[in-house]
């Protein structure tokens, strides 16, 4: 494997149309196979490197998708176990026309809470070259919060490196505790792939500019700052370069920020200079919101290379 | 109150089209108020008879609609506790054209199997004229268990008397542990209303005309066997009658046992003879099957009085 990914999988149940709440019936559409993680490694498996995942499902239909539908992408999932005892976890979904989301989940007491130390060690965990942690999941529970540590120890101790997507909820954890959970990832990891909020709740710098700036002063060698419909800054110590993104039509944006965290880090072992890495980035992250479904838009290498000749990162 | 039960509450999610499996993305109708023993007291207090639940639920948007449903029905909700760090429970249903059901449950760990020891006390179980406890409450987990078998014991004490819905899935629990888990409740109580199927279940009876016979040793006094669309018979020591059922158009057959159940209980409460409480409990279980939903069919005093009048139990 070069890149493992690890933490909650989950099946998203969303309202059918925007400004239905949650709390009367209507009409719901899924299940979707979700989990930012998971968003994160069936991307790069599409984009065709071999990749595995560290999770858990429960043995029930929700989970049988979820599994199915990573190992068709490519994904290696002997290292996510169906426990028969518990049920796949669940998020369900409403938009509001303004664009805000609002979610009821069935998560950290449900199977996607379950991790087991048996259930990944250094013989997986030995020759991945990147290590992806996604913030949510070190927010789960306590159990996922160790074993992402873990497996970041693990896999620096072999030579590999960590990249890190803090995406963390300020409407769900407070910053201090934002900040505690995130320190030992952001500390040790080679990437972090914030968006501005995130970089401003990390450095409580608000402009997101400067605070992505100070980021590399907490460990990591580049910063890959989200900017959603305005691309992506990419920061090092040496450098500052801006992507542009790519028009399309938004169907759905849930997903696009894992899918660019597997396009940026798919670039990144080609040995790309860093402009191409983001452009790259920007164009499997753009063509993520043209489906509707988390993980329904994550794009082929293919359709990320039509894209590119076409749109050449004009905008 | 007159009458209190306890147990699951939660939100049905449904499949909107028969033969639409839970494992493939498809359309879902919901959130529904839903839960056995939720369905009978909703029942209760729509025809008329003041009552109360014992429960819990996630402080979310699905818990306030249970809360505000069975409130504004009439339930007594003062103690269905809402818990913060859980979310509600619920489950998901697809529907087979040849009437066969499968479900995908977040319930014994979710707000839904949350039970503690200072939820209630003879205070409020004192003056409780029937107790109404569901098989499928005893298997949520052993919390719940502890608890109807110590609810039961108060009511006991203080005079009242116990309702019993064996309403225990064979897929979900062997024979043995159904049959174990249901003794104590079905020793203590004074009237048992179980299916044909559940009849054969907890005495190895085959046929279950003579099941029901052989349940009167088992301690209640009076047997309702449900028989769906043939009506039900009523069993005591000293007499069997058969009530006839109504012929109505079936939309959703969820719920209608609860709610025969909650029609059953309520006429033993009006101190009718036996058979107008029979026929009386099969018009409320036949309007439950006329809606969508599992608590949308519940039918109030005037439906249920209507159609007694129109239809006068003929079939």
């Amino acid at each position: 494997m070069l890149v493992v990914s690890m933490g909650e999988l989950l099946v998203e149940i969303m309202r059918e149309r925007v400004d239905e709440p949650l709390g009367v019936a209507g009409t719901f559409v899924g299940p979707f196979p979700s989990g930012a993680p998971a968003i994160f490694i069936d991307t790069v498996a599409r984009l065709g490197i071999p990749c595995g995942f560290i999770g858990s499902v429960g043995k029930d239909d929700f989970g049988r998708l979820i599994v199915k539908r990573l190992k068709e992408d490519g994904v290696d999932t002997t290292h996510i176990q169906l426990l028969p005892d518990c049920t796949t976890g669940v998020a369900f979904v409403a938009y509001s026309g303004d664009g805000t989301r609002k979610f009821i989940y069935h998560i950290s007491r449900a199977a996607s809470g379950k991790i087991s130390d048996g259930q990944f060690d250094s013989s997986y965990l030995s020759k991945v070259k990147y290590l992806h942690i996604m913030g949510s999941s070190l927010s789960v529970n306590e159990a996922w919060r160790k074993a992402c540590y873990k497996a970041a120890e693990i896999v620096k101790e072999s030579g590999g490196k960590i990249s890190f997507d803090p995406n963390l909820r300020p409407e769900l954890l407070d910053i201090g505790k934002i900040r505690e959970i995130s320190e030992p990832i952001l500390s040790s990891c080679e990437i972090v792939l914030p968006s501005g909020e995130e970089a401003r709740m990390l450095t409580g710098i608000e402009d997101a500019d400067r605070a992505s700036q100070r980021l590399l002063e907490y460990g990591p060698s580049i910063v890959a700052l989200k900017r959603g419909r305005e691309g992506s800054w990419i920061y090092t110590k040496k450098d500052k370069l801006k992507a542009p993104s790519f028009s399309v039509e938004e169907i759905d944006p849930t997903g696009a920020g894992d899918c660019f965290d597997a396009g940026f880090i798919v670039g990144i072992l080609q040995g790309w200079p860093l402009e191409k890495v983001a452009r790259f980035a920007n164009a499997v992250g753009a063509l993520a919101v043209t489906k509707k479904g988390p993980m329904e838009g994550a794009p082929s290498l293919r359709e990320v290379e039509e894209m590119l000749r076409k749109k050449g990162g004009e905008k």
